[in-house]
């Protein structure tokens, strides 16, 4: 036994829950069983074509070195026609850089925002890690209660409730991960004008941009450019294991952003990156589409079948990949229907556990991150399950 | 302007300085000046082909999604073996770690062993990142000087004499950056003891393993292993841009870093996990090894060449790709010496102003990543310019 004591953060930071649920459903796997996949946070279909060519062509080519601590010029400027062109919003190059991931950029983010002993402002339900990038900077993390109300985004009326003189920073997230729920223009506009009011930093994190099965998200960087904008290349253009991400921020803040990257993390990965441009491609562009188009139909089919089983999901699950509902209709013990589900009915969705704490015991997150006939086989057998009496 | 204050940290944080020296050799370059680049700590080797090859089969086979957090197992094994194999040192693959980049590698060490008021014991000089991934997680970098007497290594005498009850952690590198020099056995278990005794925690950081020119460096996982362990696929490995590394540490502690990995990561890149599978065939090795060859007949042509014109060289050099010369005997301002040397002979090498504190003005970093007959060409400016008069 080693006589180092771990930093006070070290037990701070919880695993999360839903750990020990997937090492069972792997077990159950290993033992021949058929799992259901409704666990798990990533899209189901591998890198697009296009883009994995791209990296090939870059190892090929020798891309191999670092990069540059802010990224790729290319990329920066690529993002930066994106944005132009699909959300008609004119974004500065010099204002993106380049991340390892939204994770990356969620801890550059802090590191930029906020010092110890100062709290940072959570919707909670939301992000299990976001509790721990503040945790990281020995920030507190102030769970701030959202409900159907206000389609579990926060608002300035909740930020302004929640807040005191040693608020940070905000974090949101839209569309928002368990719920799929997301801000409205007017919405986010308030949060952005509440967090300058108070000049603290507001953090919008749109990893799941692109993915919206209704009217399109509001942008930050229309709506909120003071904030610092996360996104990703892991959801909507399908390249969660490359490990790229990016932010967006006022122009004067990225040389702080760039001097923490070059600290903590060199460059985002080089191959990564070159493949990256291959998403604004025509080509890859409609196999996103396509796979949008997939999402959408399989929301469409999971959302009325879970509604018809009992699960209450009230507001809007327009986007990302994720249905949160309240079991308390079925169960007083989300954890324990996650585990029947699991082992008698061979389906595998995370209870609230580890998305919020206000009633992790109601809630339970479904993700459609499984081909169709999966999904309905799922159904199925949840249905059969609660028949059976729960 | 906006009215958000950031961090303490982030001014705490500083930028490096050569990067205005970086900025400038691209200037000369773009005008079509030619420089011969000493400055740049990257092997100047694309990485090798059978490792680029492993990376295109596992993309052309859809190895893009996330990882276990604490890395593919295959890899985790694969680097058992090599300290088995090459180090005769057994280690169980429990124990590491996959990161991206002995970066990502720090940051998890940082945050697992030092609270905010804690000071963390550097050697000065070294790498300059250090103390940033300190200032991360607001503990005080404590520089401790270090000389040739040492051979550059930080000793359990000195960090006795440092260390303070608010002492959490000792970092220390061998090979080092800037120095190149190595810790030996008999220092390394000291310091191992030292840490053990006071119940700190020890990070050793390994990343220029494999690129010795004598004797192999003492083995953290021999010499000390209650330490954490850094290592990196960047250097002997030539994956730089990859973002690869990994940290061998004590079995209890290993949860602990794969929740901080999960949280703050998730998992490090998946294509760059397989392809490194490959580093450990004999094709890649013999590679390394002919690549190792090169540095050390570099190695050997330039540290007598700098000596006979006056640079001071003490210790012995004998790992990494770094000099860390004394020149006092040649100027009273090694930032004017490098910026001379860059104008008017077109060589760029980095002053000691990112790496000391101490002694900043009297000391200058020249990096073996280049070509012999660029060395040869940047020994020869050099000559000439000190003949003209520095
Ligand atoms: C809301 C949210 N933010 C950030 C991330 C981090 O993703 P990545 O680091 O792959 O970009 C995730 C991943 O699931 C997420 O759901
Ligand atoms: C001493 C030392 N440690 C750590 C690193 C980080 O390297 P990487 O993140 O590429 O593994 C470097 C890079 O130059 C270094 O010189």
């Amino acid at each position: 036994m080693s006589m180092v004591t771990l930093s006070r953060r070290s037990h701070r930071i919880q695993p999360f829950h839903v750990m020990a649920l997937l090492a069972r459903a792997r077990e159950l796997e290993a033992a021949g069983q058929d799992i259901v996949h409704m666990e798990i946070g990533e899209p189901d279909f591998p890198t697009a074509a296009p883009v994995t060519e791209a990296g090939r062509a870059a190892l090929a080519a020798g891309e191999t070195g670092y990069l540059p601590a802010g990224g790729l010029p290319e990329l920066r400027e690529a993002i930066a026609r994106h944005y132009a062109d699909h959300y008609q919003a004119p974004v500065d190059p010099q204002r993106i850089v380049i991340t390892p991931g939204a994770s990356g950029a969620l801890v550059v983010a802090l590191a930029m925002l906020a010092d110890p002993g100062q709290n940072v402002l959570l919707p909670d339900p939301g992000y299990p890690c976001n509790r721990n990038f503040v945790e990281l900077v020995d920030a507190r993390p102030r769970a701030v209660r959202v409900t159907a109300d206000t389609d579990y985004q926060l608002t300035a009326g909740l930020a302004r409730a929640a807040a005191d003189p040693r608020t940070a920073a905000i974090m949101v997230g839209s569309p928002g991960n368990p719920t799929g729920t997301l801000a409205g223009a007017a919405d986010l506009a308030g949060l952005a004008a509440f967090a300058e009011e108070r000049g603290v930093g507001l953090i919008v994190d749109e990893i799941y941009h692109g993915l919206h099965y209704g009217d399109p998200p509001a942008q930050g960087v229309v709506h909120a450019p003071g904030s610092i904008i996360i996104n990703s290349f892991s959801k909507y253009f399908g390249m969660t294991g490359w490990r790229l991400g990016w932010m967006v921020m006022p122009a004067e803040w990225v040389p702080v952003a760039e001097k923490l990257m070059q600290n903590l993390f060199i460059s985002a990965s080089t191959p990564a990156q070159h493949a990256a441009l291959a998403c604004f491609g025509d080509e890859a562009r409609a196999i996103f589409e396509s796979r949008r188009a997939a999402f959408r139909q399989r929301r469409d089919f999971l959302l009325p079948a879970l509604r018809e089983l009992g699960f209450h999901i009230p507001g809007h699950p327009d986007g990302a990949f994720y249905l949160y509902a309240d079991v308390s209709g079925l169960t007083d013990d989300s954890a324990e229907l996650a585990e029947a589900l699991l082992d008698r009915a061979g389906v595998a969705a995370t209870p609230g556990l580890d998305f919020e704490q206000t009633a992790p015991e109601r809630h339970m997150r479904f993700a459609y991150t499984t081909a169709m006939e999966r999904l309905e086989a799922g159904v199925e057998r949840i249905a059969q399950l609660l028949r059976a009496g729960g």
